[in-house]
């Protein structure tokens, strides 16, 4: 089928709902990453399963690309658009929370729905949904059931896979089906809603998901110390994760994020390294006493300065001081990646130690930062992309900190996904007897890759 | 190949440990549900990951059905040998706790250690392993994962799914593979992880497993009431549930099992269900504040007797009372069955009433008691299995069950599996769609259908 005839019968299912003109595409050909490929065909705004449902079979009988899009916040590519002839599907019109059940703590959702939202309106209630992406303001659920999102409170909550029930899907066959359960234990045939989640949308589209959701606490408390280094403060971070210090956020930021945040707004700091934890609860006294250990934690391993609070404005404060670090440090030069290696929990100090090393050695301005508390942090690296001696460093570097969490016993991706960004190192973890498995269940589902082609590996 | 040759071939393999005599097999024909089908060919006894797949091999070759068995106390018939030519694949000799990692919290075991003993080790260092299914002093890791196990304390730590981090898997392709990551979080590819739990010895045979574990809580209290109906007893569970008590078991009996237990040893109760919560933690201020909840709560919801305790003669008691329940049960008649179905929390009260009432329609003795605090309560059926009338209308109930349970929202497994026991069921559940799927995947990982066929569903 000719360029022109596709519009047409994607006209036929959508009507004005087909933006095919250059400057209406713009918002959709890139992602967080900044990586641009392809200006596609065209983009859609499906409103219901019907519609994905159209599409899908229109794609297939004419061998189009389809790349799933939701907020576009994606770190790893994944939304990105990889060929002329193919087609963006924007969920942004399917955002609508279908159903608010509190007496089972479920929520059902359409794939469109901005976390955000979906927590203002939750929040009226009393509960919440818990993983906490920092692009939780643009971020879509089903985007973050696509890349198995985690973010800050993943120590205490999880990642996405444990809080998704159910999932209605689109495969890349044109079948309608729905997996999971609306209950919490289940054990009847093979686990498929585990199969979609962290599938990068190339395995069906989504379009509803049911997720548990979870009391609101009541209260919450907040600690901040400043550490020598980052292996003292590291060390502080393993031992309150040991102690079972019922912590619902365990963040580091080493000294080139201080020094990047210090630059960008009001703030001063000591040492080499920051750790924030959180506890929240609704039990008061608890939370006292888990306060009075962590701060004995602190103290125990050299902390220079801290402070703990359940004031609500210092607890405002000191989250926005964690994270003015992505911006802070985009803001140094021209271009930021955030990497996502992951690590077992004992390996975050040498791990921390080796990324600097690593950038020393190439001279590359790398910051790491992150989740801590479950060996999720993230080396940063700024860089002039038009400077091509810097990007060969660059390149070297990444490829060095993935091949050190690999050794460590690490992952290259946490919760960022593989994308379009770390095909290349996929091959450091995923031996050929994987790979040649994740490429037979693709087939099952999508038999004419025409789901998200050209992510997380390459499909021949 | 004629069985002669097949047996002259295995012991090849596995030498002295393979059992041919019928007097050697007996213990393994059958599991927990007392079903029979038919003596396998052999039992062997691999002792590492080479001898399986040798054993995986020989089997494809020759088209020969393994049934993988951990400690046999599964109540769906999972390891049951269905075929008279086929080899009972017995992980007993595959026991040991290969590395203890505490740094990172972390085991990595074989499939045939006992949940029991990893604890009992385990506990040396003040940690363990979560999930606790009623069979723990038998079930093994391999079982446990094959059925995603869940058990009293999935409440608060949920099921086998939420600890397995990786899995060393022969496939029924006689691939060895690594599946999942040492590490807490991930997304690189698909989740085969997740997959491989609760596919019921289908997929691949598991040689090895690393599974998170858990500090042991330091203190624990446990709270038991007296209600006067079921209705009042789960209607005050669900208040506990929403009002985010940190409970690590909420149990609930009804007055059929009660009964039967007073029948078994010394017990008395007040009303017609008894209501079992466990809080634990290491704040003993913390546990206090929780169980005054709970009291409140109790009080509220018309609760006849109750008792909190931090005593542990009065903890073991009560537990012991508890776990009495099944041998009680089984007591009363000459077999006894128990049901899985999970239903939504909130449609405990509704789904526990119901079951009455078709167990009084058909006039078959039932008692339901289990795991209330997700949904997963089990209807328990006691009955003669040489009364041919008895039986069928036995079989009404439990069909009759199901569907309830479906209509409810639930499912018909939500920690025993499908095994054999409820594929006949199973179509109240998986439609087509999803079962072709099933069935593709099945074929992928083990294209010869020699990994425990017949069991889940039928594959052709």
């Amino acid at each position: 089928m000719n360029p022109k005839q596709l519009i047409k019968n994607l006209k036929k299912i959508f009507g004005e709902r087909v933006k095919i003109e250059d400057e209406d595409k713009i918002p959709y050909l890139t992602d967080a990453t900044g990586l641009y490929i392809e200006s596609p065909l065209a983009v859609v705004f499906p409103i219901n399963v019907l519609e994905v449902r159209k599409l899908i079979e229109l794609a297939r009988k004419n061998k189009v690309p389809l790349f799933p899009r939701g907020g576009g916040s994606s770190l790893s590519g994944g939304p990105i658009p990889t060929s002329r002839s193919g087609i963006v599907v924007s969920f942004a019109r399917m955002n609508r929370v279908i159903e608010t059940n509190l007496k089972d703590m479920q929520v059902i959702v359409e794939p469109g729905t901005v976390l955000e939202e979906l927590n203002i309106l939750l929040r009226k209630y009393g509960v919440f949904f818990p993983v906490d992406p920092a692009s939780s303001s643009v971020a879509t659920i089903g985007g973050m059931i696509a890349e198995n999102a985690g973010g800050v409170r993943a120590v205490k909550y999880g990642v996405m896979r444990n809080w998704v029930l159910s999932l209605e899907v689109v495969t890349g066959r044109g079948d309608i089906i729905e997996t999971g359960y609306k209950t919490f234990k289940q054990v009847v045939g093979y686990d498929l809603t585990s199969l979609f989640v962290g599938s990068e949308g190339t395995l069906g589209l989504i379009t509803k998901a049911t997720l548990r959701i979870a009391p609101l606490p009541k209260y919450h408390a907040i600690c901040y110390g400043f550490f020598p280094d980052v292996s003292t403060g590291s060390k502080a971070i393993h031992e309150v994760v040991l102690n079972n210090i019922d912590v619902s956020a365990i963040e580091i930021l080493d000294k080139n994020t201080l020094e990047a945040i210090k630059k960008f707004k009001t703030f001063d700091y000591m040492g080499e390294s920051m750790v924030l934890i959180e506890i929240s609860g609704n039990d008061l006294g608890y939370i006292k006493s888990q306060v009075s250990i962590v701060k004995k934690i602190f103290q125990k391993n050299s902390v220079l300065d801290f402070l703990c609070s359940s004031n609500d404005e210092e607890y405002e404060k000191l989250w926005s001081i964690r994270k003015s670090a992505a911006p802070a440090l985009a803001n140094l030069k021209e271009r930021f990646i955030s990497l996502d290696p992951t690590i077992p929990i004992s390996k975050v100090p040498i791990f921390m130690e080796k990324v600097n090393e690593i950038c020393e050695k190439y001279g590359v301005l790398c910051a790491t930062f992150g989740h801590a508390g479950d060996g999720n942090v993230h080396p940063n690296i700024v860089f002039n992309p038009e400077d091509i001696n810097e990007v060969k460093r660059v390149d070297m570097v990444i490829e060095e900190i993935y091949k050190l969490a690999i050794k460590l016993g690490g992952t290259i991706s946490g919760e960022h996904g593989v994308g379009l960004e770390k095909i290349k190192y996929l091959k450091f973890e995923v031996d050929e007897k994987k790979l040649s498995l994740f490429k037979e269940i693709k087939k099952i589902f999508d038999p004419d890759n025409i789901l998200n082609p050209m992510k997380i590996f390459p499909k021949d």
